[in-house]
């Protein structure tokens, strides 16, 4: 594990995507319409994610623990693509990155876990940090996502 | 969460995969050769998926807690990308599909963590479910990942 | 703990009640008009609640783990109480009547913790074990809760 | 979950209650007499409390995780009730009254488990804050309690 | 992770010790008293041991989750030495050796934690598999302990 | 819980040690030449120990949860022995000795799990703290160790 005893808090934010294909835009409709019957795939995953960003230290090995600040979740539709964005601040010594793809990452997981009685053609594509700021350089690859 | 306790515990078996693409074949010498700073990446990794398995029910509302009786995680390098295929079973009445889908995605996150200080643009890929038994139908999609 | 090496699986079921009593019919008309700025109180709450059941064994040292095959919550609305009514089944040696009433507790305590920004008056009520079947001997308290 | 980063430490402290009833003298008899066949009901309760306050967090998908500085037990008996007592502080950038309320409910329901065998009639009532300090508004429902 | 989806329920036992060896004859009163100012040692470690033996499997990779059906702790006192006796039991296809050492190994290092303030010279010795039956082979090192 | 809310933050760092003794030369062979069936032993133990450091305070009731900031482990051979060395740094109230001792039990503990299939003698020897920096006093047993 890095040693960060020496270093300083600072405002530290990343976002992170990850994508779920779905194989019928008769998907999306249960989806939007809440009609999928393990329940209400947006919420549930929400509230899936939002733990799991916390447990990130856990899962990981070198990840430091570290203080959750913020953590918001939205969804956006394209086809039959369901990419999810998440945002993770703190104030703290090292980054969110991992945090946010982690988070980013069970909630792609809860989707699939809730679809998968109606789907059977779900994948997780390309979990990706699109931006981070804060500590010694910033990464903005939310253009080219 | 669904009602299984009408149903017998059959042998389920699922082989998922997750695919990390790094941005440099320096990467991959890194990994091969144990070089990394952060530590042995394969076997960090596999530690991390081993209890990510075992993790799922705890992270995921409707997962079913089932007993793990094997996980197995293998490591493919293609180019620039790592190919991740883990493997798990059990004797239950429900499968192992997501179980398997979120040791993949904790074994390339865990990649991407440790992978970080060498390699600023490392992506997770494509994670999927290749092959399941056991169940009402199985599903083989081994052929075309 | 217990020692229940020499017992027989059977079904086992438990219905267990927590009732959160808010102060102002706004709250209400907030939770169901999906209004309140933290979220969708029923369905976080829910996500919050099937996790809690898994849970029990972690933190109550005396509890057998055992495999939750079946949860169920549901809301009720009389005045200013809301009913939280959870169902948990599992083919067990031993019952499921704590794990029911810390689900029941989790759901209570996710509303407090969401409605607290808008309701300073939340308390949570009488959490009690309603029903229970399997075991020695079946309880049912549903007429006089 | 709400944003906090802007925010400065200051000393949080949050009294909540929890109120086991139980249905008989004897039950009273065998907690204070330390006869319990599962054990001393006050000293697991209370190691159980600690743990859960700690947990917070992991089980409420908005709540932020925080470092607790301090947290006391106590129980006090009033005919057939024992009304758990629990004391949380913290100094940091959001309070601790639902961790306090969760911890209570942690040794109200441990208390109810190893209670369960010698008394069928135990209910849980009453879960509340009783008073907050630090942040935007004290509270004190102590009085009224 | 070893495969065991092939193996057969039986009834598996496993005890364990560990030796906690303290400084001074004062710290073995001031237990047996409870007057260490942070609470009941015996009960507190044995509450952390029985969840402790619980979460073993999250713990270590290689471990399968399994149901634990039984445990028991109890304290020797020998001069300056506290011998913590723990006994763990589950019908299952893999034995319980590592589970009865892990709970061992907590309820020495809680004992540890509360002692510090009074002594500092607490020392963790010889944590061991004393006993186990069921599965291949029976051992028992209980003469030689 | 001790009541840390007054303190300030220090630079806190422990050093502990726990010793594996296997009962042959063969066994310390297979672990350097990576020939145990389980997997690599040093690293599986050193994932396994870096997430032990950090659940500290989820198993031991009077633990402050708290920021590690830096893991360290090593190994070393003497003989049948292996000394595990693990240290730990915080800047907080309160210091991490425990941290320290747990992380060591928990890489002895997985040393023995991935060890049993091959040499059924291994014992765990001697956790104890060897040094440790600020807070009123600092302490230096790695002299007498």
């Amino acid at each position: 594990m890095v040693d960060i005893t020496h270093k300083q808090n600072t405002l530290r934010t990343a976002v992170a995507q990850a994508i779920v294909e779905v194989s019928s835009p008769d998907t999306i409709m249960a989806i939007l319409e809440k009609k999928v019957p393990k329940g209400d795939v947006y919420e549930m995953s929400r509230a899936a994610g939002l733990l799991g960003v916390k447990k990130t230290a856990d899962l990981l090995p070198d990840c430091h623990p570290l203080p959750i600040e913020y953590t918001d979740i939205q969804y956006e539709i394209n086809g039959l693509q369901i990419r999810i964005l998440i945002t993770v601040k703190t104030n703290y010594k090292t980054g969110v990155e991992v945090e946010a793809m982690h988070g980013a990452s069970i909630v792609a997981l809860n989707m699939y876990d809730m679809l998968k009685p109606i789907d059977k053609g779900v994948e997780i594509r390309n979990i990706k940090l699109l931006k981070k700021t804060g500590g010694k350089s910033d990464i903005d690859h939310s253009q080219t996502g």
